[in-house]
């Protein structure tokens, strides 16, 4: 009885599910810390101390009617305003209340920029890897996804073959840096190009093509590597925003999207999301943590920690002989499989009790992505699975792995 | 270049906008508190206290990473669990954590729900007057509204005139008692024949039809009125919650769907309800917020507030010679027109600074909405104003309201 196009969502859901349940199944047989599961993006290290504080502030100074209460769909201007002013101070653009829509999250801020600009049909591109989510936030609208297929060498987006993808259908490009699941950062080489491509389609076809940049892994970058802000290189780029990994809140559902005012069409879009944040049920994002993130905003997580797995766990790889390209950002590194299928390799992992997913779950066979955001133990007593696994496949490590191979 | 199908919910949303944007007008002019706004359901009474109590020591006792981490995109199974259990104390029911998604409000649960069970063409029925942001849930799925015309004398769904307008292609049926706009409260006896209809209609065209029960207001009930559960007299049966009301925390955006295991597809549709919360860009309800009321599952705001405004408003409006069906829940009055075009009626009444919703909004013309949640002394000093409005008009006010027209 449930909807046509749920079926599909619902059946590709499924394998998703199957890994969660076979984590908990192995969790179950060897004990959870002898089950090293790398399939989560949750963030595991805990949210600055700054946000219980200002959560407590708020409820004991402010009149509990307006905390809690409705505002304008697009969120209480104060907030807005004071994220548009900490924009402008990071990234010298010039945005103010206007330009910000506050949403539940990444995934709700995608679902309203989508619903705004997509009528069906429309086509909008994205760069693989990506994650598998964009499919279903473009088909909720009836817009029709077309993948860019990857740069195995460097996973920066592939813009020859972008260039020739664009037809006078494209509405939108995704894009995703620091990127999950590859962990690559965009450069500013790649960022002034894709821009340049962009302008030139859009005169060639006289269409308006949005740049929807999605960023909730802005903020976590190490070897202080820049990300460029997109806004600043293209007209029309609309960034999706969250708190979710900047300061552990992924459960909180807030965060926001920028809407320049040179967006073509910039009223319009801004009046649509305001409406399409009412219609689509979110209404508004969480009052309370909107509030809170906005006294929040120069606060981060440890990032300190999640370089140190980053570190251990990209040298350990390197050892036992795994191909990558080195992440830049977020918590993920993509890994090459050392067999076509994938998901034979995933299979075999899981002899060592070792979860990773299959890169097919984000249009890159042959990939797998490791999430980092776990214990530094889960990592260190992952490595002789590791190790063991690499040998499986005939990988030839390096002298330190097998004497760390032999030490373990 | 935003989507087609958003013209037309933006051009909807300027009238409301249109009518906030007046009341700013007007307050800037005259001052806020000459300025009597009945036009929106904003809950002015404060949240109990123990919400804040609930939030303070769910951030000092547990682990961040778990109250701000994401959980099962239908919620913590711990506080669906909780609220399975209460619901079944208080209804009889036999509701377990499996019954329960948590969703962003009554809103979104209503559009998880829809996206779960609609497919291009369904009809979904409603009966006016209704809460006007159904239509826009329904076309959300490109499903296909249709109003059941009110029962003018009593504001009870028209039953007869609902069976007649059944179809093969009636795929949901949206009630919502107590009733946004009316206050009406529907009764046993309703609740019985309605579900007669619909199994026969079932049996008839060999489909399923649900009954999606929209129930923000539940709480809110006066006089010691019972509000029968539906699950307890019609199988197919959603019920579709939110704490914004109850606890008045509408901008927290928290409620609750009820699937119960009697539904055909029960299976199905639990696991499509789950994905469409995630893929809608849900993820999950805001979980500081699920875990908070389930600590204050057996809590409400202060009624009394809502009922003292409810009786000063009835007896004040009466006296005046209005006519309207007396609410019993809710905190809405929807009182005749005594013309035939109530946005005109309206728009007299904005000469004495009242603001009120044209029924027309809520597919019922010649009425219009008076929200009380607001302050006593709004409804007390808006009365001069109606007073001078119903003589506008030439309704025979009672003695009383005479006499406490000349003490005014």
């Amino acid at each position: 009885m449930i909807a046509e196009k749920m079926k599909g969502f619902v059946k590709n859901s499924s394998v998703i599910r199957a890994m969660f349940e076979e984590g908990k199944r192995l969790s179950a047989i060897y004990g959870v810390d002898q089950v090293y599961d790398f399939s989560l993006g949750n963030p595991n290290v805990a949210a600055p101390e700054a946000v219980k504080t200002a959560i407590c502030e708020i409820l004991a100074q402010e009149n509990p009617v307006e905390t809690h209460g409705y505002m304008n769909n697009s969120g209480y201007e104060e907030v807005r305003a004071a994220i548009a002013e900490s924009l402008n101070r990071r990234f010298g653009t010039e945005f103010d209340e206007n330009s910000i829509v506050m949403t539940v999250g990444a995934a709700g801020g995608l679902n309203v920029i989508l619903k705004t600009l997509l009528n069906p049909g429309d086509e909008v591109l994205v760069f693989a890897p990506f994650f598998g989510e964009y499919r279903s936030y473009v088909e909720n609208y009836d817009g029709v996804l077309k993948t860019v297929p990857a740069d195995r060498e460097t996973f920066q987006p592939n813009l020859q073959v972008f260039e020739s993808m664009i037809t006078e259908k494209t509405k939108a490009v995704i894009v995703n840096s620091p990127n999950n699941p590859s962990g690559v950062v965009y450069s500013e080489d790649t960022v002034r190009e894709l821009a340049r491509i962009l302008r030139e389609m859009e005169q060639k076809y006289g269409t308006s093509i949005y740049l929807i940049s999605d960023e909730p892994y802005r903020e976590l970058v190490y070897d202080q590597r820049e990300v460029p802000y997109l806004t600043n290189y293209y007209h029309n780029t609309v960034v999706d925003y969250s708190y979710s990994k900047s300061l552990s809140l992924p459960g909180e559902r807030i965060g926001y999207l920028v809407l320049p005012k040179e967006l073509d069409d910039a009223q319009d879009i801004r009046s649509a999301a305001n409406v399409a944040t009412r219609i689509l049920g979110f209404v508004n994002a969480p009052s309370l943590m909107q509030k809170a993130v906005a006294r929040c905003l120069e606060e981060k997580v440890d990032l300190d920690y999640y370089d140190r797995n980053r570190k251990a766990l990209c040298d350990g790889l390197e050892r036992c002989g795994f191909s990558f390209v080195r992440p830049q950002g977020a918590f993920y590194l993509f890994m090459k499989s050392p067999v076509e299928d994938e998901a034979m390799f995933c299979e075999k992992a899981r002899e060592y009790r070792i979860l990773m997913v299959p890169g097919s779950s984000f249009a890159c066979p042959g990939y797998v992505r490791i999430a980092y955001c776990v214990a530094y133990e889960t990592i260190m007593n992952a490595m002789p699975g590791f190790r063991k696994l690499a040998a499986d496949y005939g990988l030839k490590g390096s002298e330190s792995c097998c004497r760390s191979g032999q030490e373990g």
